[in-house]
Protein backbone atom coordinates (compact mmCIF):
# COMPACT_ATOMS: atom_id res chain seq x y z
CA UNK A 1 0.00 0.00 0.00
CA UNK A 2 2.98 2.05 0.67
CA UNK A 3 4.32 2.42 -2.70
CA UNK A 4 5.24 6.22 -2.48
CA UNK A 5 7.51 5.75 0.07
CA UNK A 6 11.49 5.04 -0.29
CA UNK A 7 13.44 4.41 2.70
CA UNK A 8 16.86 6.43 3.64
CA UNK A 9 18.97 5.21 5.77
CA UNK A 10 20.14 6.34 9.46
CA UNK A 11 23.60 7.77 9.64
CA UNK A 12 24.41 5.47 12.86
CA UNK A 13 24.65 2.01 12.58
CA UNK A 14 23.18 -0.63 15.30
CA UNK A 15 27.24 -2.05 15.11
CA UNK A 16 28.44 1.73 16.37
CA UNK A 17 25.64 1.76 18.70
CA UNK A 18 26.35 -1.59 20.07
CA UNK A 19 29.40 -0.78 20.73
CA UNK A 20 28.61 2.16 22.61
CA UNK A 21 26.31 0.10 24.77
CA UNK A 22 29.32 -2.17 25.48
CA UNK A 23 27.31 -4.93 23.92
CA UNK A 24 24.98 -6.42 21.25
CA UNK A 25 21.23 -5.53 21.07
CA UNK A 26 19.11 -8.47 20.53
CA UNK A 27 15.37 -9.94 21.06
CA UNK A 28 14.44 -12.14 24.00
CA UNK A 29 11.52 -13.46 22.89
CA UNK A 30 9.41 -15.20 26.07
CA UNK A 31 6.54 -17.34 25.36
CA UNK A 32 3.67 -19.18 27.18
CA UNK A 33 0.68 -19.88 28.48
CA UNK A 34 -1.41 -17.28 30.48
CA UNK A 35 0.36 -17.65 34.26
CA UNK A 36 3.28 -19.74 33.21
CA UNK A 37 5.38 -16.75 34.33
CA UNK A 38 6.39 -14.99 31.43
CA UNK A 39 6.00 -10.98 32.96
CA UNK A 40 7.41 -12.31 36.55
CA UNK A 41 10.92 -13.82 34.88
CA UNK A 42 10.69 -10.77 32.21
CA UNK A 43 11.22 -8.18 34.93
CA UNK A 44 13.77 -9.93 36.80
CA UNK A 45 15.57 -10.88 33.98
CA UNK A 46 15.18 -7.05 32.71
CA UNK A 47 16.06 -5.73 36.37
CA UNK A 48 19.12 -7.97 36.69
CA UNK A 49 20.41 -7.63 33.26
CA UNK A 50 20.15 -3.52 33.93
CA UNK A 51 22.09 -4.26 37.47
CA UNK A 52 25.00 -5.81 35.50
CA UNK A 53 24.97 -2.14 33.25
CA UNK A 54 23.21 -3.97 30.32
CA UNK A 55 20.45 -1.96 28.31
CA UNK A 56 17.56 -3.46 29.02
CA UNK A 57 13.97 -3.17 27.97
CA UNK A 58 10.98 -5.19 28.45
CA UNK A 59 8.08 -4.80 26.66
CA UNK A 60 5.14 -6.95 28.55
CA UNK A 61 1.87 -8.00 26.33
CA UNK A 62 -0.38 -6.54 28.97
CA UNK A 63 1.06 -2.99 27.99
CA UNK A 64 1.59 -2.92 24.31
CA UNK A 65 -2.11 -4.08 24.70
CA UNK A 66 -2.66 -0.90 26.28
CA UNK A 67 -0.73 1.14 23.85
CA UNK A 68 0.31 0.31 20.48
CA UNK A 69 -1.69 -2.66 20.34
CA UNK A 70 -4.90 -0.86 22.11
CA UNK A 71 -7.20 -1.79 18.75
CA UNK A 72 -6.37 -5.19 18.73
CA UNK A 73 -8.50 -8.24 20.23
CA UNK A 74 -7.80 -11.70 20.28
CA UNK A 75 -9.21 -13.39 16.63
CA UNK A 76 -6.17 -15.68 15.28
CA UNK A 77 -5.47 -12.55 12.93
CA UNK A 78 -5.03 -9.79 15.38
CA UNK A 79 -3.21 -12.20 17.90
CA UNK A 80 -0.69 -12.36 14.83
CA UNK A 81 -1.06 -8.96 14.36
CA UNK A 82 0.38 -8.08 17.74
CA UNK A 83 3.31 -10.13 17.14
CA UNK A 84 4.05 -8.50 14.05
CA UNK A 85 3.85 -5.35 15.79
CA UNK A 86 5.88 -6.23 18.91
CA UNK A 87 8.89 -7.80 16.65
CA UNK A 88 8.89 -4.50 14.83
CA UNK A 89 9.44 -2.88 17.89
CA UNK A 90 11.35 -4.82 19.30
CA UNK A 91 13.75 -4.59 16.45
CA UNK A 92 13.96 -1.17 16.81
CA UNK A 93 15.21 -1.48 20.34
CA UNK A 94 17.49 -3.97 19.54
CA UNK A 95 19.02 -1.82 16.42
CA UNK A 96 19.35 0.67 19.60
CA UNK A 97 21.36 -1.42 21.70
CA UNK A 98 19.00 -3.35 24.11
CA UNK A 99 18.66 -6.10 24.96
CA UNK A 100 14.71 -6.33 24.33
CA UNK A 101 12.90 -8.85 26.22
CA UNK A 102 9.14 -9.25 25.27
CA UNK A 103 6.67 -11.20 27.16
CA UNK A 104 3.53 -12.37 25.29
CA UNK A 105 2.05 -15.87 24.75
CA UNK A 106 2.42 -15.75 21.42
CA UNK A 107 0.81 -18.61 20.91
CA UNK A 108 1.19 -18.96 17.04
CA UNK A 109 4.45 -20.99 15.80
CA UNK A 110 4.21 -18.93 12.65
CA UNK A 111 3.83 -16.08 14.34
CA UNK A 112 7.27 -16.72 16.66
CA UNK A 113 8.67 -17.36 13.23
CA UNK A 114 8.37 -14.24 11.78
CA UNK A 115 9.26 -12.27 14.88
CA UNK A 116 12.70 -14.26 14.32
CA UNK A 117 12.97 -13.23 10.77
CA UNK A 118 11.85 -9.74 11.82
CA UNK A 119 14.91 -9.70 13.96
CA UNK A 120 17.22 -11.56 11.84
CA UNK A 121 16.94 -9.29 8.50
CA UNK A 122 18.23 -6.54 10.74
CA UNK A 123 21.19 -8.30 11.83
CA UNK A 124 19.92 -8.59 15.50
CA UNK A 125 20.20 -12.14 17.56
CA UNK A 126 16.76 -14.01 18.47
CA UNK A 127 16.40 -15.81 21.23
CA UNK A 128 13.17 -17.88 22.13
CA UNK A 129 12.42 -18.47 25.47
CA UNK A 130 9.81 -21.02 26.20
CA UNK A 131 8.04 -20.24 29.60
CA UNK A 132 7.22 -23.98 30.31
CA UNK A 133 4.66 -25.00 32.89
CA UNK A 134 1.48 -27.34 32.55
CA UNK A 135 -1.97 -25.84 31.78
CA UNK A 136 -3.34 -27.24 35.31
CA UNK A 137 -0.32 -25.63 36.93
CA UNK A 138 -1.39 -22.18 35.32
CA UNK A 139 -5.47 -22.36 35.23
CA UNK A 140 -4.35 -23.24 39.43
CA UNK A 141 -2.41 -19.88 39.69
CA UNK A 142 -4.38 -18.03 37.72
CA UNK A 143 -2.76 -15.03 39.09
CA UNK A 144 -5.14 -12.66 37.04
CA UNK A 145 -8.52 -14.80 37.45
CA UNK A 146 -9.15 -14.94 33.87
CA UNK A 147 -8.90 -18.61 33.53
CA UNK A 148 -11.61 -18.88 36.50
CA UNK A 149 -13.45 -16.34 33.87
CA UNK A 150 -12.20 -18.39 30.35
CA UNK A 151 -14.31 -21.15 32.08
CA UNK A 152 -17.10 -19.19 33.18
CA UNK A 153 -17.62 -18.35 29.28
CA UNK A 154 -16.45 -14.71 30.35
CA UNK A 155 -13.34 -14.67 27.53
CA UNK A 156 -13.32 -15.98 24.70
CA UNK A 157 -10.56 -17.38 22.44
CA UNK A 158 -8.47 -17.75 26.00
CA UNK A 159 -5.17 -19.57 25.39
CA UNK A 160 -4.73 -23.19 26.65
CA UNK A 161 -8.79 -23.42 27.50
CA UNK A 162 -10.61 -22.28 23.63
CA UNK A 163 -7.52 -20.74 21.92
CA UNK A 164 -4.45 -23.42 21.30
CA UNK A 165 -1.06 -23.02 22.36
CA UNK A 166 1.80 -24.12 20.19
CA UNK A 167 4.88 -24.73 22.02
CA UNK A 168 7.92 -24.23 20.65
CA UNK A 169 9.95 -27.31 19.05
CA UNK A 170 13.28 -25.88 19.19
CA UNK A 171 13.42 -23.01 22.11
CA UNK A 172 17.26 -21.88 22.67
CA UNK A 173 16.22 -21.37 25.99
CA UNK A 174 13.59 -23.70 28.22
CA UNK A 175 12.43 -23.07 31.50
CA UNK A 176 10.14 -25.25 33.56
CA UNK A 177 8.12 -22.56 36.19
CA UNK A 178 6.77 -25.41 37.97
CA UNK A 179 9.78 -27.17 38.66
CA UNK A 180 12.38 -24.56 39.89
CA UNK A 181 11.52 -21.58 41.42
CA UNK A 182 11.71 -17.92 39.78
CA UNK A 183 14.98 -17.21 40.67
CA UNK A 184 16.97 -20.40 39.31
CA UNK A 185 14.94 -20.13 36.21
CA UNK A 186 15.91 -16.13 35.86
CA UNK A 187 19.84 -17.29 36.28
CA UNK A 188 19.17 -20.04 33.61
CA UNK A 189 18.15 -17.16 31.11
CA UNK A 190 20.75 -14.41 32.15
CA UNK A 191 23.33 -16.82 31.89
CA UNK A 192 22.45 -18.26 28.28
CA UNK A 193 21.75 -14.14 27.55
CA UNK A 194 24.71 -12.52 28.82
CA UNK A 195 27.25 -15.15 27.21
CA UNK A 196 25.87 -14.37 23.72
CA UNK A 197 25.94 -10.41 24.28
CA UNK A 198 29.72 -10.77 22.89
CA UNK A 199 30.27 -7.65 25.30
CA UNK A 200 34.46 -8.23 24.93
CA UNK A 201 34.48 -8.65 21.25
CA UNK A 202 32.60 -5.26 20.90
CA UNK A 203 35.32 -3.40 23.33
CA UNK A 204 37.00 -0.58 21.91
CA UNK A 205 40.48 -1.70 20.35
CA UNK A 206 42.81 -0.80 23.19
CA UNK A 207 40.41 -1.71 26.04
CA UNK A 208 39.77 -5.52 25.49
CA UNK A 209 42.13 -6.40 27.55
CA UNK A 210 42.05 -3.73 30.26
CA UNK A 211 41.70 -4.39 33.47
CA UNK B 1 -10.85 -4.79 22.82
CA UNK B 2 -8.31 -5.98 25.32
CA UNK B 3 -10.14 -5.95 28.67
CA UNK B 4 -8.75 -9.48 29.51
CA UNK B 5 -4.71 -7.48 29.96
CA UNK B 6 -3.56 -6.17 33.32
CA UNK B 7 -0.63 -4.02 33.17
CA UNK B 8 2.79 -5.34 35.28
CA UNK B 9 5.40 -2.77 35.74
CA UNK B 10 8.90 -2.68 34.27
CA UNK B 11 11.59 -3.16 37.18
CA UNK B 12 13.43 -0.60 36.00
CA UNK B 13 12.07 3.31 35.54
CA UNK B 14 13.18 5.96 32.87
CA UNK B 15 14.32 7.81 35.60
CA UNK B 16 17.23 5.02 36.09
CA UNK B 17 17.99 4.65 32.10
CA UNK B 18 18.31 8.67 31.96
CA UNK B 19 21.18 8.86 34.45
CA UNK B 20 23.21 5.87 33.06
CA UNK B 21 22.23 7.10 29.81
CA UNK B 22 23.56 10.62 31.11
CA UNK B 23 20.24 12.58 29.15
CA UNK B 24 16.86 12.57 29.44
CA UNK B 25 14.90 10.50 26.74
CA UNK B 26 12.65 12.28 24.65
CA UNK B 27 10.64 12.56 21.53
CA UNK B 28 11.89 15.42 18.90
CA UNK B 29 8.88 15.26 16.40
CA UNK B 30 9.67 16.78 12.81
CA UNK B 31 6.73 17.49 10.79
CA UNK B 32 6.47 19.24 7.10
CA UNK B 33 5.54 18.94 3.67
CA UNK B 34 7.42 16.17 1.22
CA UNK B 35 10.86 17.80 0.33
CA UNK B 36 11.04 20.03 2.52
CA UNK B 37 13.76 17.83 4.34
CA UNK B 38 12.78 16.16 7.17
CA UNK B 39 14.95 13.12 6.55
CA UNK B 40 17.88 14.61 5.41
CA UNK B 41 17.68 17.25 8.84
CA UNK B 42 16.70 14.75 11.08
CA UNK B 43 19.61 11.75 9.75
CA UNK B 44 22.24 14.87 10.22
CA UNK B 45 20.32 15.58 14.06
CA UNK B 46 20.51 12.27 14.80
CA UNK B 47 24.53 11.93 13.49
CA UNK B 48 25.19 15.13 15.24
CA UNK B 49 24.09 14.10 18.99
CA UNK B 50 25.50 10.63 18.26
CA UNK B 51 28.85 12.38 17.92
CA UNK B 52 28.57 14.10 21.11
CA UNK B 53 27.85 11.13 23.25
CA UNK B 54 24.09 11.15 23.02
CA UNK B 55 21.22 8.17 22.22
CA UNK B 56 19.41 9.62 19.50
CA UNK B 57 17.71 7.22 17.07
CA UNK B 58 15.97 7.71 14.26
CA UNK B 59 12.28 6.82 12.92
CA UNK B 60 11.99 7.64 9.57
CA UNK B 61 8.20 7.77 8.09
CA UNK B 62 9.60 5.80 4.45
CA UNK B 63 11.03 3.38 6.99
CA UNK B 64 8.07 2.82 8.82
CA UNK B 65 6.06 2.30 6.38
CA UNK B 66 7.85 -0.58 4.93
CA UNK B 67 8.12 -2.00 8.43
CA UNK B 68 5.42 -1.67 11.84
CA UNK B 69 3.37 0.37 9.50
CA UNK B 70 3.17 -1.49 6.06
CA UNK B 71 -0.34 -2.08 6.44
CA UNK B 72 -1.07 1.13 6.35
CA UNK B 73 -2.02 3.41 3.13
CA UNK B 74 -2.77 7.43 2.78
CA UNK B 75 -6.58 7.79 3.69
CA UNK B 76 -7.01 9.82 6.80
CA UNK B 77 -7.69 7.21 9.14
CA UNK B 78 -4.68 5.37 7.97
CA UNK B 79 -2.28 8.82 8.71
CA UNK B 80 -3.66 8.84 11.85
CA UNK B 81 -2.73 5.55 12.50
CA UNK B 82 0.99 5.85 11.21
CA UNK B 83 1.22 8.59 13.34
CA UNK B 84 -0.56 6.81 16.49
CA UNK B 85 1.54 4.09 15.79
CA UNK B 86 4.66 5.99 15.86
CA UNK B 87 4.24 8.00 18.56
CA UNK B 88 3.90 4.51 20.44
CA UNK B 89 6.92 3.42 19.59
CA UNK B 90 9.23 6.73 20.06
CA UNK B 91 7.73 6.62 23.24
CA UNK B 92 9.14 3.30 24.46
CA UNK B 93 12.37 4.64 22.66
CA UNK B 94 12.11 8.23 24.59
CA UNK B 95 11.60 5.77 27.89
CA UNK B 96 14.63 3.37 27.02
CA UNK B 97 17.48 6.90 26.83
CA UNK B 98 16.93 7.86 23.37
CA UNK B 99 16.43 11.18 21.83
CA UNK B 100 14.23 9.66 19.28
CA UNK B 101 13.80 11.50 16.62
CA UNK B 102 10.43 11.07 14.33
CA UNK B 103 10.50 12.59 10.65
CA UNK B 104 7.60 12.25 9.46
CA UNK B 105 4.93 13.87 6.84
CA UNK B 106 2.54 13.82 10.02
CA UNK B 107 -0.36 16.38 8.46
CA UNK B 108 -2.80 16.68 10.86
CA UNK B 109 -2.58 18.87 13.90
CA UNK B 110 -4.75 16.87 15.86
CA UNK B 111 -2.73 13.38 15.38
CA UNK B 112 0.96 15.57 16.38
CA UNK B 113 -1.58 16.80 19.22
CA UNK B 114 -2.44 12.99 19.64
CA UNK B 115 1.28 12.03 19.78
CA UNK B 116 2.58 14.29 22.02
CA UNK B 117 -0.23 13.56 24.65
CA UNK B 118 1.25 9.63 24.39
CA UNK B 119 4.77 10.97 25.10
CA UNK B 120 3.51 13.36 27.89
CA UNK B 121 1.87 10.56 29.53
CA UNK B 122 5.26 8.49 29.97
CA UNK B 123 6.92 11.80 31.17
CA UNK B 124 8.43 12.31 28.12
CA UNK B 125 9.19 15.70 26.68
CA UNK B 126 7.94 16.18 22.98
CA UNK B 127 9.61 18.74 20.76
CA UNK B 128 7.58 19.57 17.86
CA UNK B 129 10.03 20.83 14.66
CA UNK B 130 8.21 22.53 11.56
CA UNK B 131 10.54 21.53 8.67
CA UNK B 132 9.12 24.64 6.72
CA UNK B 133 9.59 25.38 3.37
CA UNK B 134 7.39 26.82 0.52
CA UNK B 135 5.01 24.34 -1.76
CA UNK B 136 6.56 25.56 -4.88
CA UNK B 137 10.01 25.17 -3.31
CA UNK B 138 9.29 21.64 -2.44
CA UNK B 139 7.93 20.75 -5.67
CA UNK B 140 10.73 21.50 -7.50
CA UNK B 141 13.16 20.06 -5.46
CA UNK B 142 11.26 16.66 -5.77
CA UNK B 143 13.27 14.89 -4.31
CA UNK B 144 11.58 11.10 -4.73
CA UNK B 145 9.60 12.62 -8.03
CA UNK B 146 6.56 11.90 -6.12
CA UNK B 147 4.76 15.47 -6.39
CA UNK B 148 5.60 15.22 -10.75
CA UNK B 149 3.69 11.52 -10.52
CA UNK B 150 0.96 13.04 -8.25
CA UNK B 151 0.60 16.17 -10.62
CA UNK B 152 0.08 13.00 -13.24
CA UNK B 153 -2.50 11.35 -11.28
CA UNK B 154 -0.30 8.36 -10.33
CA UNK B 155 -0.51 9.13 -6.74
CA UNK B 156 -3.84 10.13 -5.29
CA UNK B 157 -4.06 11.74 -1.89
CA UNK B 158 -0.42 13.03 -2.04
CA UNK B 159 -0.35 16.04 1.04
CA UNK B 160 0.16 19.59 -0.44
CA UNK B 161 -1.70 18.40 -3.87
CA UNK B 162 -4.84 16.57 -3.21
CA UNK B 163 -4.42 16.04 0.51
CA UNK B 164 -4.44 18.64 3.14
CA UNK B 165 -0.98 19.92 5.25
CA UNK B 166 -1.98 21.62 9.03
CA UNK B 167 1.06 23.82 9.61
CA UNK B 168 2.12 23.51 13.50
CA UNK B 169 0.83 26.59 14.80
CA UNK B 170 3.62 26.84 18.15
CA UNK B 171 5.50 24.48 17.62
CA UNK B 172 8.85 24.62 19.62
CA UNK B 173 11.58 25.14 16.63
CA UNK B 174 10.53 26.56 13.61
CA UNK B 175 13.43 25.79 10.60
CA UNK B 176 13.31 27.27 7.30
CA UNK B 177 14.65 25.29 4.63
CA UNK B 178 14.22 27.13 1.67
CA UNK B 179 16.43 29.96 3.37
CA UNK B 180 18.79 28.53 5.74
CA UNK B 181 21.66 25.55 4.43
CA UNK B 182 20.97 21.81 6.20
CA UNK B 183 23.84 22.63 8.51
CA UNK B 184 22.82 25.81 9.60
CA UNK B 185 18.79 24.36 10.46
CA UNK B 186 20.27 21.64 12.19
CA UNK B 187 21.93 23.18 14.46
CA UNK B 188 19.66 25.41 15.51
CA UNK B 189 17.25 22.22 15.89
CA UNK B 190 20.32 20.77 18.12
CA UNK B 191 20.88 23.95 19.89
CA UNK B 192 17.82 23.50 21.45
CA UNK B 193 17.42 20.13 22.19
CA UNK B 194 20.36 19.70 23.31
CA UNK B 195 20.17 22.49 26.41
CA UNK B 196 16.79 20.11 27.24
CA UNK B 197 18.34 17.15 27.67
CA UNK B 198 19.36 18.04 31.57
CA UNK B 199 22.96 16.64 31.37
CA UNK B 200 24.12 17.98 34.15
CA UNK B 201 21.37 17.67 36.32
CA UNK B 202 21.11 13.77 35.96
CA UNK B 203 24.87 13.57 35.74
CA UNK B 204 25.40 11.21 39.16
CA UNK B 205 26.53 12.93 42.56
CA UNK B 206 30.34 13.97 42.51
CA UNK B 207 30.40 13.91 38.90
CA UNK B 208 28.39 16.87 38.47
CA UNK B 209 31.18 19.36 39.00
CA UNK B 210 34.51 17.34 37.32
CA UNK B 211 36.00 18.23 34.17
Amino acid sequence: MSSNATPSESGVTPAQRWARAGHKGCVVWFTGLPGSGKSTLAREVERELFARGCHAFLLDGDHLRRALNADLGFSPEDRSENIRRTAEVARLLAMSGQVTITAFISPYRKDRANARAIAAASGCDFFEVFIDAPLEVCEARDPKGLYRRARAGEIAQFTGIDAPYEAPEAPEIHVRTSEAGIAECAAMILDYVLARLEVAALAPAGTRDSP
